[in-house]
Parts: structure tokens; sequence; C-alpha cells
């Protein structure tokens, strides 16, 4: 049996019962943070935790060869952990499809995602948000500046009046995440100098909620990471009601955006 | 202070370690299942799980009047339970506000979603969906059939490759769930006979994903609630292969979306 378990987002403790449990009953626990990562646990708090070995994969273990986590799913009961869901990252659709193609029984024990996190932190309606996008580093699209189809994507939102969650690139084997101060400077360079929220550390005891024109954004900072960006589209009443409680955002700036 | 704490989908085990402590820590428990509830817990067995009293709150305790939770959280600890994410429905964002607007301390646990869940279960990919829309029942919009802002959506996602998760109408004081098969029919006849593909009891150790023509799934019954339906624009090939793995889909039916 393969059980594939999101951690959620923070700590040991955002993880649900049901997958504790999984964890605990598993013969060998494997996991990997190059998708994403916990904000305030790393490998060895979980395995002092679960009082357990857990080895760690890197893209390679998991995408091109996860022999080692299949033949433990084979034979025994195996966990497979992710920070957050663990089906939203393609790569582990893909690796739940080899492990089908071998006969291994599969489960799928989900965990808190930063998007739900997102949209509750900031009164944001979840039915309002569009398609959702990945703000790369720059030099890791060959270009400069914010790829086109970002762009195109925030633009075809906000002309159905939708929302776009903006995820913050990461480069977790070299302990490197895209800070919101980062993204809003690209942002406000290469769509016009919108509204936008910043959400730092969706999923901690102390989360931070900014909204301001991405120009003051790209000369504040907002701590630790993950860090993550909406683009708003035009604010229903209570989205502005809530923006305004929520942050020190003037209330000239949410009001230029209520419908 | 007042703790907004998320149950997760299916039953006690659904909840995060975060959350089961905030309830046990609470003075006062008070929950609402109006907007959705847990697959196979009731209030009974949570007050069983926490060895304590749970407050149902109506529509009307929860949204017109809700002084008993605003009083509780500003004398002591108050946690204030919903099945899924407790921020997901507009009104619990009222609440906070409210709440704060009295000077009383709010936090989010947050909980997994059905929209995690039947991205996860389906293999479609969580950054390929667009906007989401709930499918009332017919009688509840005073017209028949499908809404045309429901249609809008699904054709505006479609046409640019995104798919729709459609919540399905829940009239919980009927204890009335609308199912897969009679959203399915109400589809059918509103939209073209498109591939749909219906996720039932999302979160619960033995979910179920179906994938057919809207004509064939609105002759197939999918057991108990609660049902979802998510309308697909074009497959990747991943998601094509993910739904020809986790379904009975015929191969051709799956090829005839493929990108």
């Amino acid at each position: 049996m393969l059980s594939f378990v999101g951690l959620g987002l923070c700590d040991t403790e955002s993880i649900t019962l049901q997958g504790k449990r999984a964890i605990e009953k598993a013969d060998h626990v494997f996991a990997e943070f190059y998708t994403s990562r916990l904000l305030d646990a790393n490998a060895d708090i979980l395995e002092q935790f679960y009082e357990t070995t857990i080895d760690i994969c890197g893209r390679a273990e998991v995408e091109q060869d996860p022999t080692a986590i299949l033949d433990a799913a084979e034979t025994g009961e195996a966990a497979f952990l992710t920070a957050g869901d663990t089906m939203i990252s393609t790569t582990h659709t893909d690796l739940r499809l080899r492990a089908m193609e071998r006969g291994i029984e599969t489960r799928i024990i989900h965990g808190v995602t930063a998007q739900t996190a997102a949209s509750g932190l900031t009164g944001l309606q979840n039915y309002r948000f569009g398609k959702s996008v990945t703000l790369p580093f720059p030099e890791n699209h060959g270009a400069t500046g914010v790829p086109p189809s970002v762009c195109d994507s925030i633009d075809s939102n906000r002309s159905r009046g939708l929302h776009t969650l903006v995820y913050l690139d990461i480069k977790a084997a070299q302990d490197k995440y895209m800070t919101a101060t980062t993204a809003a400077t690209l942002l406000a360079d290469s769509i016009e100098d919108t509204l936008g929220v910043v959400v730092a550390r969706a999923g901690s005891p102390s989360p931070t909620v900014a909204a301001e024109r991405l120009s003051t954004l790209a000369s504040m900072e907002f701590g630790d990471p993950l860090h993550l960006v909406v683009i708003p589209a035009s604010l229903h009443h209570l989205e502005a009601d809530a923006l305004s409680a929520l942050t020190n955002a003037s209330p000239q700036l949410i009001d230029d955006y209520r419908e």
C-alpha cells in the first residue's frame, strides 16, 4: 500500500489525525520537500515527532526512478509525505500511476493547501478565483521579468472579474524562495500598478496579510517564507470590508476596487 | 478568542492536530452544518469524540444574530466549527469581521477542502481549474434547469482550456443533497453532452471517481452524498492517463479529449 499523505502547511500539528495515523502505521516513510516545504518543521523535527526514519527523496528519486518507494509499497505499508496536499503537484500523480501499474494499492490522505489558506486569510472569496499561476525566478525561464503566459492569465482572469493566486517560485535545493517583495517588483513592471495582496506564512499561527499597490508592496518586507501574492479583480463589498479590516490598506485604495 | 476550525471532509479523523487541540481547549464550542457537513460524522459523534457539548447553529444564529458566539468569544475561548475549511463560505468571513469589530481576537485553523480533494482524486491538475460554480436545485432559483451564469462559467472556462468544479446544492435542513446523477441530467440538457467527471464522497476512505459523457452519468448511481462534478476542458496527457487509470472510462472517450 502506498499512502500519499499531505502534511499541511506549517509544522507537525498541521497534518490530519488520519495522516498522522498512516505515518505511524507505515513500515517505510518517504518525503519530498523540493516542490514545497513546511514553514516551521524540517525532516529532523518530523523524524523526532514520529520516532521514525524518513527517507528524503530528491527529484530524481521521485520522478525518474522511484523504485525504492514502489518496492517498499509492494512489500509493506509505505507513506509518501509532502507539504500541503500531496496531489497538487503533477509529479505525484505520475508516481501514483506508476504504483497502480505495478498493482500496488494507493490512497490519498489530503492536506490543507496554500490555495485554501490564501482565500480564507484574505477574505477573498474562493468562487471568485480564476486560474492560478506560478511566477518563476527570471533566470529559470531564460528571460527577464514575468513570462507572458503569467501576464495573460492575470489579464484574462481580471477581464472576467476573477482574482489570480500567484504562487512564487521555490528552489528548495538552494534554500531559495521568491519573496513577495521580489514578486511585486516583477509584476509592477509587467502588468499595471494594480492592487496586490500578499499573504506571508499562510497556515502558521501568525500569518501576514497586506494589501497595497504593487509598487508599494515592492518596497515592503514580509519576513520569513513562504509568500504568496493575489492579484484581485474588483472587490465584492464583503471582500472590500474584509481587506480593510484585515490589512492596513488605505480606505481610498480599497474603495478604488470596490464594485 | 474566536477560533474558526475546519473539520475537513469525512469524520473525526479529518481534522488537523492543531484543530483538535483548539476544540479541546475551548470553553464553548459552536458548529454549523447548513453550508456543508461531514460525510461520516454528525454532531453526536463529534460530542462523544471531544467529550463536550457542541452548540449547533442554524443560519439565523450565524448570519443574523451571532450574539451567543461573540459573547462566548469575548469572555473566553470559543471555537466555531464547519466541515471542510471554515472560510470557504462568505458567511463566515462576515462573522469574523463582526468579531473583530467587537475587538475579539480571531484565528483560522484551516481544513481540507472538497476542491483540493477533487483535484487530487481525479488527477486533474489544480492549476488547470478556472472559476468554480454551484449548481442549485431548480426550485431554488425560481426557474427550471441550469442558471445561465453556471453555463456561462463552464463555457468561459472551457474556451480557455480550464476545468470547472461544480459544487452541488445542499439543503441540510431537509437532509437533501443534490446527487451527481441529478446534476449530470441537468447539465446534459443545458450544455453539450460533454465529458463529465463525478467524485463521490471525496475525503472518505473509499471515494468514487467516474468519467463518462454527461448523458451516461445521468443514468448511473454514485451512492451516499456528498457528490461533486467536474467538467473538464481538454486533457493534458498525464490527466488523460490518470482518468484512464482511475476510472472505467472508455479509452476512446478519454482520447477524444486528449490534447
